[in-house]
């Protein structure tokens, strides 16, 4: 990556780094700088680590303040279905986190820029970045333009298969399944592709590194398309 | 509690509450709140959700800006034995909070104002209110106070008969021991009172609701005196 699409990307979240090293700390993945042989402490661990923690004190303070009259261990739920891999990694991809990232060849051409837990991570160093380079409310900014917009429609989809389970069981006798239409691409870099099926009828198609992602990601086209469901 | 007490803990942490209620639900056990059906929310579970998360943030933040070498996993050890029970619970001894806690009597006649999980609990929780009512900084300026200062000392002690081994073992071909020489009180309020002993001799000693806890405070006060196991 070079210093154009490090400018980039902060023009796509709308924020001017102070400390531009911070950001390139927070957009190196330990794969590179184990490849460049980097001194320790540029990659972005220790940013994830602090990123996770201001994260999830953002978060409690949204749950607390808007959900006021639910009791300690469901807010605990809601928050675990918020700072979780796939969510974050989804934010991630809102932003294409992916595009900006420093990753060893090896990665790379194993599709690390899609890998969850690589955007996942990414994501929360970002946060951290945010935080000690703009504070603590401009990070908070950043997570409520970020993740906390369209909440419900990122827990939606975290959750999409258990919602479809719902909805279907309440609307309709026929059963839901998923069926694996297709399997591409060399071992180590497959992409699956699943449709959800409602007795004989496709109502959503959905791909993903895992058949279990690809799935998720067919329960949330149904869902998007419920008139499929209902007619 | 009466509203003095409240008046005295607010002197001794030196913060004023602008919404005196929020202390109150800081300072009330989910016990009282039972014995007395008062309406859900009035207990400080809400509130330790929050400030679990608030005093996750001011140690990370700490931790990263004081250890600038250390890798994320050392980090992370570090926060773990920083935020756990036994070293809020000390903290909450600190300031006595015990004593303005809100609690059923069976709770109070049973040792609860002692108990590591209600004190760690309702620290957390007071850290949560002071966060609502006067802000990040001075949850920050709280914790630096109360839980940062000492904390060599506070994390000696977390840590006491790990560190006493490995001095014993550096200095001394003796072996070291604990032995229960105490046991006080009815079945559901015992304290035990452990000596810490090197070869023959008497090096530390302690008392506390459990053997575990007795033998820490006698490591601790065997580190705090290492002229007896140096002679």
């Amino acid at each position: 990556m070079n210093q154009s699409n490090q400018e980039d990307f902060q023009k796509r979240i709308k924020i001017r780094f102070h400390d531009q090293k911070l950001l390139t700390t927070a957009l190196t993945h330990s794969s590179y700088a184990n490849e460049r042989k980097l001194p320790r402490g540029k990659d972005n661990e220790r940013l994830e680590f602090l990123g996770d923690a201001v994260l999830e004190l953002i978060m409690s303070d949204y749950l607390f303040k808007t959900y006021r009259d639910e009791p300690e261990g469901k807010l605990t739920k809601m928050r675990a279905s918020l700072v979780c891999e796939p969510t974050l990694a989804f934010c991630a991809k809102d932003i294409a986190l992916g595009d900006y990232l420093l990753l060893s060849k090896g990665e790379d051409l194993t599709g690390g820029r899609e890998r969850n837990s690589i955007l996942s991570d990414a994501f929360e160093a970002v946060i951290g970045a945010v935080y000690l380079d703009q504070g603590f409310e401009e990070a908070r900014k950043f997570v409520e333009t970020y993740l906390l917009q369209d909440v419900d429609e990122k827990v939606l989809f975290y959750d999409a298969k258990t919602s479809l389970q719902e909805l279907v069981q309440s609307i309709s006798k026929e059963s839901l399944s998923y069926i694996l239409t297709k399997e591409e691409g060399p071992d180590h870099q497959k992409t699956f592709t699943v449709e959800a099926k409602l007795g004989g009828k496709v109502i959503g198609t959905g791909a993903g590194r895992s058949k279990k992602s690809a799935e998720q990601m067919a329960a949330y086209e149904a869902m998007k398309h419920k008139d499929r469901i209902l007619r």
